[in-house]
């Protein structure tokens, strides 16, 4: 995928060591990275640099030589490791100046959450000459732009929520006011229940068919396989076309794997369906402990279908408020078929519901025996009239396991709905 | 943080498309840097770089310069996207080689799988010339170990628990051989309820005494700022005296803020607590829907103190399981200190346990009224004798609402405790 002329490139520049040290995961980078991708700009390479000044201006230097536009994050803090601003009052070659009107207004933002002002305040006030402002609805360090050589760097903080503010208000008008009529489209299929090369395989002639123009990708994770068609060009309507039609071959050939596009979330598909069905949903969790739950909680208006969990995680629980049979559980274990079935139709009754998810297994490390092994994982979805069960024999990772198990139990409701 | 002398460096190196377009974050580079760090060797630069012939060359070229280690993950998967192999082959100046034992050895684990080879899986076979092999015991694709100019670059699948288990098995060891007698020591401590800034003034004249070789970070996120200190030198114990001393003053002087340390969770460090009291938990969630409970089992374990959730995600349920009265509802409605006091002691009754937290509060985007703004929380945590409460005013933010107040949730069942 070489740079085509008439795309504009970025570099990301993060800076803290932090990072380097693997304290913090950097996630700002690729939401930063999806964002510019939607807007037709291509970010050309990620780089994590240390609180330090060569190294920041090394990067600053590199990423004004290769890219059209620099983004960094980090380091604009108070505290004395947070160097980003002087750095960039060196690589600008300006002096630092006192802002007094920010000045004024840090000591009454920091006044209201009940603190005092300090000495470390003022010199947080001083900004590199020039500096033009970006706001910060969220909290109290500005974002920063500035021009060099013709090209524009902006400077973010490395808070998630106070980054994502700022670009989203106020970086997104600036950039697609200069939007220079070249695109990107792409389309990810989420598929679960068949391996990359498998899929590969299948879509072969497909993809040896793309024109020049058109790219797939295979991303596997825990289950499931997204496939990511990208076209570029400069017509936006025929790419669109073309992205359509190719898409539509791909769905034909293996429509049985796909649940869903883009960025939608299996518990968004499945909260769909439940909806448009008018069901209402209730969950009774053990090994995977209120995973589920989350997970559909986490998707805003579920609780116009979702009634809650009964997460049993002691078998006392599973009798007492999912009526789990005390005879079931002496004869078949608490990870067994039978359990989770009783579980099932325990939660339906108990929250009054439609249709329920239960699960029930050895998430581990520890708790495995000969006949069970850590990573054997029952799972059940259904109603009154049906339940569908399927059980998993995963590994010993016990967060792995939660989350595997998470997924292909949402993915078992929304098969036995479809 | 310049460079010391003695210290060995490393270049990460991540490789993927889908880093560059946001699809995927890079969690990889901070497990190695922070395994990387514990070994006493010096992260100095993450690059993510594009399935990019001459942007991978570049970055191994540059990282061969300025490190004494390189080690890449991703790019190793059977599919026509993945160069890494043929890449490190052009970059070492090798030939790709068949591997007949590694075909036969993947052909096998396809078809364990229940899957069929195909032509892909013989490409696939193909590695540099003189290729050092690391066992991946998880996936199918081989760790890769090469020599250039003296230095050693790994490369590594990129999906996680592959990179982990070759990066822990096969890796460590050969670092560990090579170690050099240069110590780096860390200690995090943990903290909430008070803001970065109001941190640092309150230790200011400590960190102002710190010898040349002890440095501080503060790393504010969602309610909690982590401090860490480094110190760094060729004498381990009296490293470890020093560490032992400077933290020791900090904590004096800001002991009351503190909940834990390095890589402890706020969930791990409750845990302990009512284990170490013999006491058995309960939760009732409303707004935070199974994140509390999630949180709670992620730790191995907490079976033995953790009886089960009630998410109550409508009233219905709050009335039936957790005996909130119907008048409380009515009156006060759900999101109130009421109704939280009446959901602690109903999942007290439910789950016959002896302490107990609960959550109600409207998690947003929409679902506020003018008296109950989005972001309005309440939460309750205690026993059958005392029940303390706490009100959240947050933003409009669901996915942070809910990270927020569960975390505000287990420290109030924290500070209950104590």
């Amino acid at each position: 995928m070489k740079k085509n002329k008439s795309e504009k490139t970025a570099y990301l520049i993060t800076i803290g060591d932090e990072l380097l040290i693997g304290q913090v995961i950097d996630s700002n980078s690729a939401w930063i990275a999806k964002k510019l991708t939607g807007l037709g700009i291509k970010v050309i390479k990620i780089l994590s640099v240390q609180d330090e000044e060569n190294e920041i201006i090394n990067a600053l230097n590199e990423g004004l030589e290769k890219a059209d536009l620099i983004i960094t994050t980090g380091g604009l803090g108070p505290t004395v490791d947070d160097i980003t601003k002087k750095t960039f009052a060196k690589f600008l070659g300006v002096h630092m100046e006192y802002n007094k009107e920010f000045f004024e207004k840090v000591k009454e933002y920091v006044a209201k959450r009940g603190h005092i002002l300090n000495d470390m305040l003022f010199n947080y006030s001083h900004f590199p000459k020039g500096t033009i402002f970006l706001k910060n609805r969220v909290g109290s360090a500005p974002g920063m732009l500035f021009n060099k050589k013709g090209k524009k760097i902006f400077a973010l903080p490395g808070v998630p929520p106070e980054m994502k503010s700022i670009f989203s208000k106020e970086i997104i008008p600036i950039l697609k006011k200069e939007s220079i009529g070249y695109y990107i489209l792409k389309k990810t299929i989420l598929t679960s229940g068949e391996i990359e090369a498998a899929l590969a395989e299948k879509l072969k002639d497909i993809v040896l068919s793309f024109p020049k123009n058109i790219s797939i990708a295979y991303l596997p994770n825990l289950g499931r396989v997204r496939l990511r068609i990208t076209v570029k060009g400069n017509n936006k309507n025929k790419l669109q076309e073309q992205l359509n039609e190719y898409v539509a071959k791909i769905e034909e050939r293996v429509g049985d794997y796909i649940f869903g596009y883009d960025d939608e979330t299996l518990e968004e598909v499945l909260g769909k369906m439940i909806k448009d069905r008018n069901l209402h949903l209730a969950t009774a969790e053990s090994c995977t402990g209120g995973m589920i739950a989350h997970k559909i909680t986490s998707v805003p208006g579920s609780s116009d279908y979702y009634k809650g969990s009964v997460v049993a995680y002691s078998n006392e629980i599973k009798e007492k408020i999912l009526s789990v049979k005390h005879e079931t559980l002496e004869k078949y274990g608490a990870v067994s078929e039978q359990t989770v079935l009783e579980m099932v139709s325990g939660v339906l009754k108990t929250m009054n519901c439609d249709v329920a998810i239960a699960t029930s297994g050895i998430a581990g490390p520890t708790g495995g025996t000969p006949d069970k092994p850590v990573g054997t994982i029952w799972l059940a979805a259904g109603s009154k009239e049906k339940i569908i069960t399927k059980k998993l024999q995963l590994g010993d990772n016990r967060t792995k396991n939660i989350e595997t198990s998470t997924f292909f139990a949402l993915d078992l409701m929304r098969r036995f709905l479809q």
